[in-house]
């Protein structure tokens, strides 16, 4: 049995990486699948991750990202991004995908399809698509900072930045994405003071409620 | 190295819980402690985690969940519920948490708090105080289910419910609460055809970009 208690009271929010450090391919595949196998609702998979090495680029986002140096100073910088919309082509191309893997027929699961599209149709309706997209994107986060921990990676997770700046210099609009909330992994710096404080936490009795 | 991969790959959606299999009380006790271990923005833990194992109170929560039966043949119903605001007293708890754990004084968190407040602020103005805390509900909703899978227990997360029928069976509006996501843990049942499936991803190339 694993030990998940050590590897989430070891993690935290890192504040500094150390810049030397860089991921070996080996393990930065177990992160990247893990990513890929994120559950979400109906599995739609509303996202897409774009990971960031490329020095230049990040420096560009730092600005933009309230100056938290971790985006350019971590290993791998991870921009999640939804869709704003959910077309029908991306519902359809779910389902091919869903014949691909299972086999059978698009018409087998039509039943299902109305059931996403009416789903969809819902949310349209009250302006949620992007949110609920983003609700999504979340999941992945926390699975993916869980996973990064039992690997001996740090993360920061960050919703500071700027939306409109991240999108634009990412070149989102024209698929459609925009920035849900970013995810830089690495190496803690030993001058990160953050590191060795204790942990804090609401009691059990103050989050948890048994009926 | 945990294999986080297998646990992740064993993971599915359960559509049917074997309702005579109960989770044992150790094992519950490492997934509470792993809900609570949850990161959230700025630490704020905008959460209550209600977890339900009355049997006549889930039967009534069933037929405001589409009908799905997870709710109460599962052994332990997660209901993870948010805060519709976040008080300046919410707030000042965290600190007041702060302080307990790592010592030091209130006084000396000010801009921490002042950092807090202006985020506050800036959400409460666009509406949108609540959808955050959904989201960071939605971190600890990846998280929980990726532990419980390395215990070897499943999951089922639903968005499928009437929110409001949920938040006046709970009882939760005196408390300022809503119900974000459902998620029931348990076993099983041999008859859920689902767990023989072959999961359905997109390829890597499809939701992963390296720039």
């Amino acid at each position: 049995m694993t030990d998940i208690l050590s590897a989430l009271n070891w993690r935290y929010a890192c504040k500094v990486f150390d810049p030397a450090k860089k991921i070996p391919a080996d393990i930065w595949a177990q992160l990247e699948q893990s990513l890929i196998l994120t559950p979400s609702s109906f599995g739609l998979q509303p996202w897409k991750f774009i990971i960031i090495q490329d020095q230049e680029l990040r420096e560009k986002l730092v600005p933009n990202a309230w100056n938290q140096h971790q985006v350019a100073d971590c290993s791998h910088l991870v921009v999640m991004t939804v869709p704003k919309a959910l077309s029908v082509d991306y519902v359809d191309a779910n389902i091919a995908r869903m014949v691909e893997v299972r086999g059978g027929s698009a018409d087998s699961l039509h039943s299902f399809r109305d059931m996403v599209l009416g789903f969809r149709l819902g949310l349209e309706a009250k302006g949620g698509l992007e949110q609920w997209a983003k609700l999504q994107s979340y999941i992945a986060l926390g699975q993916f900072m869980f996973a990064a921990s039992q690997l001996g990676l740090d993360t920061c997770p960050m919703e500071g930045f700027v939306t409109a700046k991240f999108d634009e210099i990412l070149g989102l609009e024209k698929d459609g994405l925009t920035t849900a909330v970013l995810c830089p992994v690495g190496y803690r710096s030993s001058d990160d003071r953050y590191a060795g404080l204790p942990k804090v936490r609401f009691e059990a009795k103050d989050v948890i409620e048994h009926r």
